[in-house]
């Protein structure tokens, strides 16, 4: 008996492909590299770190090797927290400075939030100034009217975008998600919140959870239009049956892992939190799953260095 | 045997005054109301209201009716807590409106301070825009040069201060609390961190305590420059021990009252917190008490309505 390829597949267990954000991140820098390459100077970033170490020092060290490799001057400021704002201000005044990561958290409080906003937005690589939160949530892609400057997006929902994109589930024209259900776990205002607005916008019907109640992300009507948001009383289990995609941030080890028994045969897998919010038995029932998201949220910062530079020279 | 009066006082035990934040604040509103009284129109404030009881109304109906007493026309806006933004939107835009507030907590998270920063500042009456904090840190007491213009202090630390002022306190010239040793326990981005930074300002040095440790506020050595801050290990027995004035909002029930053994004599002491931080025991140590803070706030964000106004006509 010969079996067709199309029979082998079926005979086999499903697979689950994982998406290597370290692989893609590679991909994407050398796209950077090429552009950069371009400039008529090299850019130059400064990070600003409070911690001594742990996670931001780990992360801080790897945005240094990710810029140089890419041919990026990379400048990492070590400050207390109290220093923080005042060397942000520094380095806002610093024509020689391109841009500018804050390695949170500085404080850990709502004062991060007027850290965030101290950095000059032409400079904020990060994306995490409000002004840029605005662009994203009434959906103003372009600063201008020719269309010539994006608008930079927070690089840790851009990454996670980029992944879902790498998994294959964008539609070749249109809105990439049109007719896609989310359910994304966790709602900050720098990763959950802006990330279920970017998938809305994206044509994606997107259920939001966290501590304070689901609420459901609405697509607009028109392709460039602004979507809505509305509380829900949907459950995690009603809203894991519907999801082709599913993005958990959840910092926490006690939260109840996502298994295979919740989720639909082939949906698409991220696991942005630095703990493992999904079950190991997803493997085998998701079409995809990227177990971490890390290097490539430093490589879309690089990327909209590169954005903010073109923007300020076009 | 006839005794002085200083002898009189000197033989009684030591009084506690109890600082009336209702009765500081009519006084407040007579002043207000007789400069309301010289303008061509009356003002109009909105209030924004997502809850609908428990403190946020019961403070929007005190704001209601403080506001009417004065002449000052009133709306409450009630709106649920995904419809806040939009509303906030809707009378930024109306010039029928002079002045708003929100009654937060609205989401309860960082996203509350998008929403603050979503009021127009020149009709943010409760001083919370990221606008006027930066001013108030960075000591710009002015929005012109002819010093024509006075910037807006956030509500409840401007109450605050007002009622130190009614204790008594004040230097009669040079900077108001020069030489003055200041504890606060709660370094909130809308309480205790800007009232720290204000205090410090008028001349004082402050203890700031909160979860994340100590630190200590030092006025500028030049009448009109910004304070330094500093992280300390002092402890809080060391503190008060220090304190001409305490000012606590600490928002628990397990919070470890201060008791009169921990107090200096004569010290000024003032619950903004709705729980009560103090052990009775303090009333006949301290000179002062204020049990409460809640009516203060409320006329000094109409007396904020009034000053708004007229930057805006000036």
């Amino acid at each position: 008996v010969r079996l067709t390829q199309l029979e082998v597949h079926a005979a086999l267990p499903p697979m689950t492909v994982t998406i290597d954000a370290a692989a893609t991140a590679a991909k994407f820098r050398e796209e950077i590299r090429a552009e950069l390459a371009t400039l008529s100077q090299p850019l130059t970033l400064v990070g600003i770190l409070t911690a001594e170490r742990g996670p931001s020092a780990t992360y801080a060290k790897y945005a240094q090797k990710a810029s140089e490799e890419v041919g990026v001057r990379f400048f990492l400021r070590h400050a207390n927290r109290l220093e923080a704002e005042a060397a942000i201000r520094e380095y806002n005044a610093d024509a020689a400075v391109h841009g500018l990561m804050v390695y949170y958290p500085v404080f850990g409080t709502e004062r991060d939030s007027y850290l965030r906003d101290t950095v000059d937005p032409a400079k904020d690589i990060e994306g995490l100034h409000s002004y840029w939160a605005r662009s994203l949530y009434e959906n103003r892609r372009y600063l201008d009217a020719g269309r010539a400057k994006k608008a930079i997006l927070p690089c840790t929902p851009l990454a996670i975008l980029k992944l879902i994109e790498a998994a294959g589930v964008f539609a070749p024209k249109g809105r990439p998600l049109e007719g896609r259900t989310v359910c994304v776990f966790n709602r900050s205002e720098v990763v959950g919140r802006p990330l279920a607005s970017m998938l809305a916008h994206d044509g994606a019907r997107v259920y939001s959870f966290d501590i304070d109640g689901p609420q459901l992300y609405t697509p607009s009507d028109r392709p460039d239009g602004v979507h809505k948001v509305s509380e829900t009383s949907v459950d995690r289990a009603r809203a894991l049956s519907q999801a082709d995609i599913i993005v958990t941030g959840v910092p926490s080890p006690n939260f109840e892992l996502i298994r295979a028994a919740e989720i639909r045969e082939g949906s698409v897998c991220i696991n942005v939190s630095t703990y493992r919010n999904f079950d190991p038995d997803i493997e085998g029932k998701a079409a995809a799953f990227a177990p971490r998201v890390g290097p490539m949220t430093v490589t879309m910062a690089i990327r909209n260095a590169l954005r903010l530079y073109q923007n300020g020279r076009s």
